[in-house]
């Protein structure tokens, strides 16, 4: 196969096959150009089994608009579509709808409220609204999930792992394990939710990032197989990178031989003027390695020498290794405490494929229907009263209490203030009978979340830096309760509807049950 | 971000920074145009936590060669790399070396052996070997694990849930689970591995196969949001496409809502010559509703009819569901051999990510350096003997018994014929002591396994089509003793090295210890 065809499946046609039939129907119905509303939002924390995420930072948002902008059926797309056909053998499209695309077949007609990326997010709130022609509203459904709850994922899980770092600098290095492609937008998200760097070259690059990495296993094996030795790697790489002389010490013996080799490199190198940077550990006990490796370079002269540990790491990994620095440092005459500030992580398959859950379960719903310029809300009734969407238009708010911490996220109706209600009522989303009451006095601030993104094909929103989404990623952290920021068995932090929010919702489900 | 800078990160910058750190350390101390041999292959099975894997399906040669073609440094690339920079705001890549890499910065001077697509594979065996200059063969580590190792792990999930599913039709739905663009190859890797269709409608088109779909739940609850109903629904989608008639029928109660409409209307189209295609169910208790289904559908007069299930299949979920089926189609008066072979599995998450084991652990590891036209065997100690690589360069034989089914997977040195030894000795690839003998009457057949793909820059092999591919999987597999192919608690399938690489191997070890 070569690029030129295979460039078509990132395109328009990058959607579900069922989008396009359903558009196709539309069409045929006249309902094509019907306005409505479909909300995205995730249903659950990432569960990974032994630990669960209690918060969300999403991601995404501005590659699926980069993909907005540019996707629509051109002549490739719609040729496509044409050779089409069904169990007859006869053409699934006719040329009607195909000419309707062929015009129309592009996102210029949606409007789009989203969350920015950055901001911490919890399950049941739409982080994306999307309003506008129903077909390709419809067809928006799969490339708007695909491109936003795997950065979400990731952005997530990356925060998780920098909170259990401790904030010592963090490395992306999962390229090689992610899904193909997939890891530039892996890298991007990790980038926003904690790492500090990525090994990965070419996205760091567009992203504004230093790519970082030094030298592998195999570049000692290659000097011994030579009849050389870590030593004489060593000292190459000290020639090539005198000022960014980091060692990978673990190829042969990490205590015996690589750290004393790394020393006497870094020896050679201070004679010439040069600080070197560190140490990486990759395999065994990095905890115990971790100690006495310090415990050498200190004794050296190097306290200011990194250590930087990979292999298999995630927030648990991480939770023990600094656990067992604490137990154990006091023994080797070590302080824990400066061990752990002279750490750096390198984190691969578990970042990248958000190990124990690999998916978030982002869905995209209908919610209302515009009929003679009154939104009707639709609504999905589900056996499972959790999984009944919240109809129709909404707002979304972020409520801090006294201390400045977020409190709760409040779905409220369109036409609804918050900010004037004085006792604010947070309703729990599904029973009654549990209800919050906060007065103005508890309440420090009341924030709305969702932004308009993207309106009738404008981009009417400012996309910020990679930087910038950082930094509001750390403000959001910051403002949430310690207990929901927990690695495991986290506080379940509040969504709730307003009173009116939720009462629209009972009538919806009565009246959808009589019928 | 624009798409024009993005590209750069699917070029030859799509790989680990250290991989280019290290090929200028090359090009410095004169080894960049050394010849060596890295081997890739994988260590383990994919382990699901609950079930295991019992062999693998290779995938993603294809388009790792697409890849490999086109990548190359170019005037973009190598103004990146000159303004890398490192902890003093030095440049970290030297000009001369990026004059050779603008000159020599490809893939033509490589020669790769692989494994075919479509085979069913083991650990320890290599699937690709590398052989070239060293800088450009260390650069191509992370694209060759990156575009072997996430297929290879589909192919293998697709092949186990497939196999579940007793061989019925099987669809790929992951699209919105999936990593960005990743599952675009997750597709393809789906294809091979054992289903027959994907949803994702572009990579279907690239591939030559059928996108499949036909409608959401949201397609019902719009109607119903107009104040139509269900039925109204389905009437529409059965005017747009009479010949291709599948309802999703359990958007308000799949038994007392969404059959019975679903009857009506496939009466409907009976009247008007067509015939409907079935049902899909995406909620509830799937096997006694298929059963249900079947059942309701037999008496209105559509024996034929398909039942489709989705919602989280993966391989348990549908031996649990064909189980219960067994155990309870008799009670409603079916034969649950006739409700099971009118079954289709659309499968999602667990397939497009591997649930429960997301990452595949291959890697890429230098196992010789030619040195004045003599090939010198590279190791890499490790405390875990299992994880010390065979050295050197080798062949892979598969030998099948008598009755026509594999046996054992045989790792030999490059100038041995095991079709000329008689007996064959297979070694335990750690372990001394445990070997097994095999007559030559007890062999049916030896065959080897890599072939030359890609000599100094030219594709010396004729690429499969995708539907060749899928038919040396489903040869492969029907090759595999049944106990190996067992979804739960597999056989061990034996990968075996010959006395003289086991031999050299220990050797080498023995060399090494006494440095």
């Amino acid at each position: 196969m070569k690029t030129l065809d295979k460039s078509i499946a990132e395109g328009i046609l990058f959607t579900d096959m069922y989008q396009l039939t359903m558009a196709h129907l539309y069409f045929r119905m006249g309902l094509h150009e019907k306005t409505v509303q479909f909300d995205h939002f995730f249903r659950s924390y990432p569960d990974y089994g032994a630990h669960k995420a209690g918060y969300c930072i999403s991601a995404g948002l501005e590659w699926l608009i980069d993909w907005m902008r540019e996707a629509r059926f051109g002549d490739r797309e719609i040729t496509f579509l044409r050779h089409q056909t069904g169990q007859t053998g006869k053409r699934l499209f006719e040329d009607d709808f195909l000419d309707w695309l062929r015009q129309n077949g592009h996102f210029s007609s949606l409007t789009l409220r989203a969350i920015p990326e950055g901001r911490v997010v919890h399950p049941n709130v739409p982080l994306t609204t999307v309003q506008g022609s129903l077909a390709m509203a419809q067809i928006l459904e799969t490339p708007l999930l695909n491109m936003l709850n795997y950065p979400t994922l990731i952005a997530t899980r990356a925060a998780r792992i920098h909170h259990a770092g401790r904030g010592q600098l963090m490395l992306e290095f999962g390229m090689r394990r992610g899904q193909e492609r997939g890891v530039n937008a892996g890298a991007r998200a990790a980038l926003i939710g904690g790492a500090d760097f990525s090994s990965n070259t070419g996205i760091s690059g567009v992203l504004g990032f230093e790519p970082k990495g030094t030298h592998a296993h195999s570049m000692v094996q290659l000097f011994m197989a030579l009849g050389e030795g870590e030593l004489a790697a060593f000292r190459a790489y000290a020639d090539v990178y005198p000022d960014d002389c980091l060692l990978l010490v673990d190829t042969i013996n990490t205590l015996e031989s690589g750290l004393p080799n790394a020393i006497t490199v870094f020896d050679e190198l201070r004679q010439k003027g040069h600080e070197p940077i560190g140490i990486r550990l990759d395999s065994g006990d990095l905890a115990y390695l971790s100690v006495q490796s310090a415990k050498l370079l200190n004794q050296a002269g190097y306290p200011d020498a990194s250590i930087v540990l990979s292999n298999q790491l995630d927030e648990l990994a991480i939770l023990q290794i600094l656990a067992q620095i604490r137990d154990e440092a006091a023994r080797s005459g070590m302080d824990a405490r400066k061990v752990m500030k002279r750490l750096v992580y390198g984190v691969g398959t578990s970042l990248i494929t958000s190990a124990g859950d690999g998916a978030l379960d982002g869905v995209y719903k209908l919610v209302a229907v515009q009929e003679q310029d009154e939104w009707v809300p639709a609504i999905k009734m589900s056996e499972n009263p959790v999984k009944t969407p919240n109809p129709g238009h909404k707002n979304v708010w972020r409520v801090y209490d006294k201390r400045g911490l977020a409190t709760a996220d409040l779905l409220t109706l369109d036409d609804e203030n918050p900010t004037e209600m004085d006792p604010l009522v947070l309703q729990h989303p599904v029973d009654s009978r549990i209800n919050r009451s906060l007065a103005g006095t508890a309440v420090s601030n009341i924030e709305p979340l969702l932004t308009t993104v993207w309106e009738e094909g404008n981009l009417v929103y400012e996309l910020p830096t990679l930087e910038q989404i950082r930094q509001q990623r750390r403000a959001d952290i910051d403002r949430l309760d310690s207990g929901v920021r927990r690695l495991i068995n986290p506080h379940i932090y509040h969504v709730s509807l307003s009173q009116n929010l939720w009462e629209r919702k009972q009538a919806l489900i009565n009246n959808f049950k009589k019928k």
